[in-house]
């Protein structure tokens, strides 16, 4: 089970500062779509020289021009880049052949999917399927957005049923863990409960920690 | 009727020296996707300086983290912002409450959106309606996307019937512009008919008085 970091909201600086705090806690190391956008490629080529030996995910969020935006990242460094599950059946098609091609991961974010395009995009053996609270939902639910990824209808069941990798993202805190991870996805998400904290280290240490008891 | 003049996949010097080319015979010049993720705001300031006279559109293509993004572009110089239509509803509702509270305009990209989400997504009246073919789907069709956004069953057709403002975008070609200006949308988005026109000026130029004929 890995801890996946998402810098978001950061300077590149800033955001390379706090992930060096985390890092000894975390396996994978996300460049989140708001830096993507302000800074471009430059974030991603940062944190990648910057950790060297983590899986840095690129959260493209595409929704077309797929070979493009697949290529841009995973040349900047990416090992990973996200795709969204609402985009066009073929955009997402040709994320996966282009991470097949480079031997790169890709991660089909399901946020905004239906569950009948769920079942369709299990047929991608290969993907990491994040299951997503988004951030403005998260506003919308006070708080209790992950909620909704804990549930008994919870797509993460499903999909490890069927033996898919699979992650979980959207305003998680230490307190939401363990109905998370009784869902034994592969990848959790921590964002501002990280990267916000008073202490960064702490606060991942403490997500190592609890994972571990959960999964021993 | 305006022309939007996309710029996608180039260098940004090289796309504003295009650009430049063709601005006299566009009125909106549209930073596109791929140069936001590749230059992150960079491309959006460079293209509002070189163009302070134009409408300049960042393409976001938001999907979460609303207001961030919308107020990063605006913040960059942005006079208008897309959407996904896709994106869940509380996500498109806070891209136009930004819009509103900065006066700029709010690009709602349809791409990949069933008739149920657009008839909710008429709610917005201030918004401009996108229907899109995108790029991914252009190649699936073998250059016949566009026929999509032409045919009886347009929700052009429906849009401008309800009075709203609409934009078309997806491979046009000054070939396809007869049976889109039938439908009367209020911009129509050309990308590579004019940038990689071995004459972007001349290319404009062709766009501007087909357009104009057609709707004298």
């Amino acid at each position: 089970l890995n801890i996946q970091l998402a810098l978001d909201r950061f300077e590149i600086e800033r955001a390379i500062a706090i992930a060096r705090l985390a890092a000894p806690y975390v396996q994978w190391i996300e460049v989140g779509t708001s830096m993507i956008k302000q800074f471009g490629m430059d974030s991603v080529r940062a944190v990648r020289r910057a950790f060297p030996d983590h899986i840095v995910v690129a959260d493209m969020k595409t929704f077309d021009n797929a070979a493009y935006e697949f290529d841009m990242c995973f040349d900047a460094g990416a090992d990973a880049a996200t795709v969204m599950g609402a985009a066009p059946p073929i955009t997402v098609e040709a994320c996966m052949n282009v991470g097949a091609r480079r031997g790169k991961r890709v991660m089909i974010d399901l946020l905004q999917t239906t569950e009948e395009e769920q079942v369709l995009l299990t047929a991608y053996r290969d993907a990491v399927f994040c299951v997503h609270v988004s951030k403005d939902e998260q506003e919308l639910a006070a708080g209790g957005g992950t909620l909704a990824c804990a549930g008994e209808r919870s797509p993460l069941l499903r999909l490890k049923r069927q033996g898919l990798l699979t992650a979980v993202a959207g305003g998680i805190t230490l307190d939401a863990l363990p109905g998370l991870t009784a869902l034994r996805p592969d990848v959790v998400i921590v964002g501002s409960a990280i990267t916000l904290a008073d202490d960064p280290a702490g606060a991942a240490g403490a997500f190592q920690e609890s994972l571990h008891l959960r999964t021993e």
